[in-house]
């Protein structure tokens, strides 16, 4: 049973995460959080003979490991929620194929990762599910040439563009478990305020964090010091600026409490990323290797909110003249389980 | 709050479908349900100038006469929940924006408003929602360039290809309200049989068909005699043969009960349709224009099984080598919201 305070969804006992793994890259691998994630490969095609299979292969990689951990076989998940953000979805759509597994595909963009755990959440709190599997991926190869520019054109990026990460994330909610709890979620609404750079997609998404973060507070009667870290997904350095920037309007101010994923899993100076790191593997990858096993462990932030946003454009409705639309996904994790 | 009976989730407090409401374009108007339909354009840009856009225009109509029937405005919904079958869903993602309202977008291809009848039902059965409006759209044009060929090339289309409905359904799900109700939910696994056809996608779909139908009757302990009507989403003619087929292995037989909206969305003689229609839009529009309407008046069937089927492939996959996978999701609505 869940209630609501406005338009946050509270969870009368809140779920467990479980377990969760992260699949990465080669050059996530050699940033600030490489020694964190489960598994990375090397081979940036993972073993596949091309990109899209590379991404489905490392979702399903990070998926069983999840489950290895939490010791549960596939046929023991009462729900798949994925997603990623490549035509049709089919990294996910493919990962789920002949699983046997009651599967429910979302478009969320980088948001993905939020939006399937407060589902899960969802699932689990009413007893629809006694578990749930949240899944979300992004590879720089696919992307690129799907969103931008063929890789080997080696096109200039300016310094707002964001690098795309190869990073999988999967995260087993269930009624049962240990710390981290999901006390709460707030499925955003799509903001769009005119930005249609596809080169700085972290101004774009910036409206979206800040309109969920301040309707979460609004709601809920909570204040930026209840928790111990506001973690955004990837606005990367000119979107984590443009989002304090217009929660200061709003009279909030996170503080040092604010990060954001796009800007902990690179090495900006080092490794050559501009503003930082996106994607739905960025938010999936950094919240599943680091976020959440620190918070398993009682180590880290007590409370945390993980903000994930999406830009919902397509690279045709760009060209159409479309501006950027963006939603921002939000769950509370937190380290007890008390109302 | 809700239960599980295996896979199937049971719904404590049935939910009203409060209202639906569909849009559809000329050559829908022209068929066998154009009557029900709550409005057809003449235009199939909808005014727009892109069909895209187009295809987000007809999506939001149809969210929007759907909550005029209900007299609520767009700010009392708690939830939108809605899919399409464009790249990156920017039919929903646009329809969605400056809306002011929580948005969860999906991606099921032509099984998505099963897919958010099921989750709008979770919402407000589990108290998350009070209200939450499921929409699905798909656009002829929009698709057909997108999926197979740019519409100026005038392609043959064999006897088993289907044709993209233009049409958008919308119906407000809540806690409060008449039948129908939507008394159980099952989200399919995704099958692969291993169909790579782009011109047959009702034989791709139907193992997932069968499937979900057979797996639900397992774990609820119903027979097909316990429903009305049995209607898949889009199988057309050679996926409906091929889904009775697959059931007969299994010794079920729905006989007359079995429809399929991707039969009785055109005249299939005379509208030149060849195996039916597809598209989300097709179990979209012939739901909320069709059945859902005729279910609230107390006419036709009492007890229904929507099973909303959907293929999970990319143009992109396919070029790859890649076999179709699918997955169906179904809603079990009924006039009686007794347990």
């Amino acid at each position: 049973m869940s209630y609501r305070k406005g338009r946050a969804i509270i969870f009368s006992s809140p779920p467990s995460v479980r377990d969760s793994a992260a699949v990465a890259g080669k050059k996530e691998g050699e940033g600030p959080l490489g020694a964190e994630f489960d598994a990375v490969s090397e081979d940036p095609h993972f073993g596949k003979d091309t990109w899209e299979k590379a991404e489905s292969e490392m979702q399903s990689r990070a998926a069983e490991l999840a489950l290895g951990k939490a010791g549960l076989s596939m046929a023991e998940v009462d729900l798949l929620l994925a997603g990623d953000l490549l035509n049709q979805c089919i990294a996910s759509g493919y990962a789920a194929r002949g699983r046997g597994v009651p599967f429910v595909g979302l478009y969320g963009a980088c948001s993905t990762f939020a939006q399937a755990l407060g589902l899960a959440a969802l699932f689990t709190d009413s007893g629809a599910a006694e578990n749930a599997l949240a899944v979300a991926s992004s590879h720089f190869c696919s992307a690129e040439r799907q969103y931008r520019l063929p890789l080997e054109y080696g096109g200039q990026r300016p310094p707002t563009a964001q690098w795309t990460a190869t990073a999988a994330g999967a995260a087993l909610v269930g009624r049962e478990g240990g710390p981290p709890y999901i006390r709460a979620a707030l499925f955003g609404a799509v903001q769009d305020l005119g930005i249609n750079d596809q080169n700085n997609m972290g101004a774009a998404m910036a409206p979206a964090a800040a309109d969920t973060f301040s309707r979460f507070l609004q709601d809920t009667g909570a204040a930026p010091a209840d928790f111990d870290a506001i973690v955004t997904g990837d606005l990367g350095l000119v979107g984590s600026r443009l989002f304090l920037e217009l929660l200061k309007k709003d009279g909030l101010d996170p503080g040092a409490r604010h990060t954001d994923c796009g800007l902990l899993l690179y090495d900006r100076e080092r490794q050559q990323v501009e503003a930082g790191a996106s994607g739905c593997g960025c938010s999936a990858g950094v919240a599943s290797a680091h976020f959440l096993p620190m918070m398993r462990r009682g180590e880290g932030p007590k409370e945390l909110l993980l903000i994930a946003t999406g830009a919902l454009m397509s690279p045709l409705s760009l060209q159409q003249g479309e501006t950027i639309p963006a939603v921002a996904h939000l769950v509370w994790l937190s380290c007890s389980r008390r109302q």
